[in-house]
């Protein structure tokens, strides 16, 4: 085992401190990175509160990833020591069910190990998350990522890149289509990059009018305001395609109707009670409501790499580790644009005053 | 015009009594129809009673219309007097949209001509359907019945029947696959039929386990009765697709969790409210809620002709046209099994003593 820094929470109610952990030493698959850079995503302040109820703590968040390989095992033979690399959601998975075959290991029937806050197959106890100084993870969920990019605005495509571009790409966004993107946060700022670069025609629906001027940067064509009755109206069965980026609780009809016949919408965000759905929203036009999980390693592989071709990285305000708590309270009130990234390179002094 | 006998309501509260109407002599395109049977379908009891709120009175409802040919029009070249044909939920739609074009009628854009209770673009006035004597219909909405087919037990095909068929051959039902069929009334019966006719694996959700025995003669491979927490766990993540027919509240999440990955859960059925949706029931497998709406007419002639080759027909209850208020009130208590069809031969009396 090997000492590595980190911050972690302690309960539901404590702040963020500086914590001290143990990595494994790299099994033969294993490669060991030495985290530069971490996002900060939603899921994070979540887990960390224990808001899903499911925490085990000391629980140390963060699954957007970026490092340099430090270290590989002896059977490893996709990276070696100074590649940049990324982890993202998940760290390992059965690898034998029909998902995992699928290369949808989100989706594993034996439920994939996740980066942080799950079951850790190697050292027991939980898996400890990205707020931290290395991490060490098989060879097989382990991503490359492209030189050119600027790799703290990287990070955040682990999650909120894949979450997006997943979905997009399995309904066939592209050219000649019209596409919603529901709200402008850490996912809607990456929806509106990814509709836009894959050639569709792009609106942004938003509750902040104030939102205009940066979702056209970020790729929108037209931008709604949701809360206008007679702009939604307007709207009415002209799109192929919605992604709904929102968490909080919202009316979900009011989407389904902007819907083509066998148009779909599909939610990415997690509204935490149900979402009541009218009947007839979907039988008016044979429309379809579906849900879509981050994406699998080979697909999140390919979203890098589109990311390297076309220049997409995500809009950041990096932070050092000891702001982790302020960034977190901002969060709430959905203060960044459009993604806390953690300077792992900031947590260097932590452990010494502790 | 000539002189028609039917069936009609004049408010919501008031029984169906003999109504005499005007239907208009054929133009060049039209046929007009010697009703035989029709069946009747819980939407004329919806539309008799106003429980949708947009009834005009008198109302003749009735969608599942079997007869044969009086008389055509000079420029009808489809039929000839004596053939036997059907006409179901539409007779008229503006045939030049884009829904109209791909044969999807019921979704055109401008609105279908519904067979009842829907402006009537040649009459004025509203259209009346087929708890009548005879009808007078465009020969682009009629179809032909494969002569085999025992005609009273055919005319639910015209609603029951295309609304079932019509899901089951959009998301492909098939040899391989295991399909859901929620709820055994009219709908049900008929999507059981079709499902197995298909080749699928076909299981039944029933909240009456008293519907087993009858649900294997339609069928069914399996019953699962759903209020039966451990038979539904059971079946968790185990269907490629459910077709739900229940049209009253129901928690939808229940079937939501036994889709496979990237299956479909269809709603036939139109619970009056909004149904609650958990969006991790979506997400978790990238599932699927849909809806689809009868079928268009190109689709409902392959259907008809589907059932002429196999034998299909739905399961039905005759009855005098002098007991349509008592069975609307059966319709209420899910007694009967599981359509009533009105033999019209027992209308011709009805209006010499009225």
């Amino acid at each position: 085992m090997r000492a590595a820094k980190a911050y972690a929470a302690h309960s539901a109610s404590s702040p963020l401190v500086p914590f001290a952990l143990q990595r494994r030493e790299p099994l033969p698959q294993d490669v060991r990175i030495d985290i530069l850079y971490c996002g900060v995503c939603h899921s994070d302040l979540h887990q960390a509160r224990n808001e899903w109820n499911a925490t085990s703590y000391p629980c140390v968040p963060g699954h957007e990833i970026v490092g340099k390989v430090a270290q590989v095992g002896s059977g490893v033979t996709k990276f070696k020591p100074g590649d940049t690399v990324a982890v993202g959601c998940m760290v390992d998975s059965c690898r034998t069910c029909p998902s995992c075959e699928d290369g949808l290991e989100q989706h594993c029937e034996h439920g994939p190990v996740f980066t942080y806050n799950s079951p850790d197959r190697h050292s027991g106890g939980m898996t400890y998350g990205g707020y931290a100084d290395s991490i060490v993870v098989d060879e097989a969920f382990v991503l490359r990522v492209p030189e050119k990019l600027d790799l703290a605005a990287a990070a955040p495509l682990l999650c909120a890149g894949i979450t997006t571009y997943s979905p997009l790409r399995h309904w066939r966004v592209g050219p000649g289509q019209r596409v919603g993107i529901v709200g402008l946060g850490g996912l809607g700022h990456m929806a509106l990059k990814f509709a836009h670069a894959f050639g569709a025609e792009v609106v942004l629906f938003t509750t902040s009018p104030g939102k205009a001027e940066d979702a056209r940067r970020l790729g929108a064509d037209e931008i709604v305001v949701s809360k206008d009755a007679e702009a939604m109206a307007r709207q009415a069965s002209r799109f192929d395609f919605i992604l709904d980026t929102v968490s909080a609780p919202h009316d979900i009809n009011a989407y389904l109707n902007l819907l083509k016949r066998d148009g779909t919408l599909t939610l990415v965000g997690v509204p935490p009670e149900g979402l009541p759905v009218m009947p007839f929203s979907l039988i008016g036009g044979r429309r379809q409501l579906a849900g879509s999980l981050i994406g699998g390693i080979r697909e999140t592989q390919e979203m890098l790499d589109f990311c390297g071709e076309h220049g997409i990285v995500c809009d950041i305000e990096l932070i050092p580790v000891r702001q982790i708590n302020e960034a977190f309270e901002r969060l709430l009130k959905s203060d960044v644009k459009y993604r806390f990234v953690i300077d792992m390179a900031t947590l260097g002094g932590e452990l010494a005053g502790n």
